[in-house]
């Protein structure tokens, strides 16, 4: 049955799912034609033709420039760069955030031989002035904060002021559970109460 | 972005993803575009507008009959019943069994008012002669248990034989680990060496 093979196939590469679970979705998609199988291919139909890159911001939207730069109500004085487009739904989805975003589409990295050319960088640094603000909200990897490290350097020079996320102990952490590089970050940054 | 959000939500409801999982899905599929989600969405409808059900054994295919009935190599004269197409694909995954399938398309249950009608049970019958023999590899659920005497009741008066799966200490099993429905099946049914 080379159609369920090859749709099994694919299933199983994305994240998340194996070929065992592949072929449990496979199966309940199969079963159920009209009500997933159908939808399911035209949403993906749909969102395939649909979606594109924001040449501002490097969001995914299927307007350009994405919703988040069109939205009025979001302060242009603030931009967070994050990694990954992942990133940026994690801290939509805290609704804590009202600034603009960039994604830059990973990190530096000398050992996979991506330089910041490679990076949507440039369009960040062009994106600011004195009175702005940045946030790097980049991972806490080695390569992370590299990429923080060099970013923070040139955007200095355009005059905005630069920040980046607190580290310390996660809401709901135990320490026992914590690494010690997690507890020295929160001891150090410790405040007053 | 309601073109995602929609791809996000039919995502989450497959077997084994939930939202978070169908979010790194959507993630991985958008950023993959040409590679993952056309080929996906295709495969889909493909599989969607070619997928039916065998009008023999109950089994889904492109074909009627199914690839399966159509074997010439496969033995007619064993019949292996099973609750549901997953459970034809465990058994197909062992290479075997060489006779044909029969899909039930579930267990009678007294609670939920699924009765022999409700089954795929009728055709079954009519498949069975004498000098056939019909294998129930139903699950050894008190359900499956139940659908299975009540099939051997009626399979016996078409003259066919009737065996069910051996109960025992699954392959790699530790006794210490398995439950004392298993074991006291595994003493029973033990074998001389």
């Amino acid at each position: 049955m080379s159609e369920l093979d090859t749709l099994i196939g694919l299933l199983a590469k994305l994240p998340g799912l194996g070929p065992r679970s592949a072929r449990r979705a496979a199966l309940h998609m199969v079963k159920r034609r009209e009500s997933v199988m159908e939808p399911l291919a035209a949403a993906l139909r749909e969102a395939a033709a649909a979606i594109r890159p924001c040449p501002v911001c490097g969001n995914l939207d299927t307007v350009e420039p994405c919703a988040i730069c069109r939205d009025p109500r979001r302060d242009d004085n603030v931009i967070c760069a994050v990694e990954d487009l992942a990133d940026l739904w994690a801290l939509e989805r805290t609704a804590a955030f009202r600034g603009r975003y960039h994604v830059l589409g990973g990190t530096l990295s000398a050992l996979d031989g991506i330089g910041p050319e490679d990076l949507n960088i440039g369009k960040l640094i062009a994106r600011l002035s004195p009175g702005m603000e940045l946030i790097l909200a980049l991972n806490a990897t080695v390569d992370g904060q590299t990429t923080a490290h060099y970013i923070a350097d040139r955007a200095a020079q355009t005059g905005a002021a630069v920040s980046r996320l607190a580290q310390g102990v996660p809401i709901g952490g135990e320490l026992d559970y914590l690494d010690e590089g997690t507890l020295t970050a929160a001891l150090k940054a410790r405040r007053a109460v």
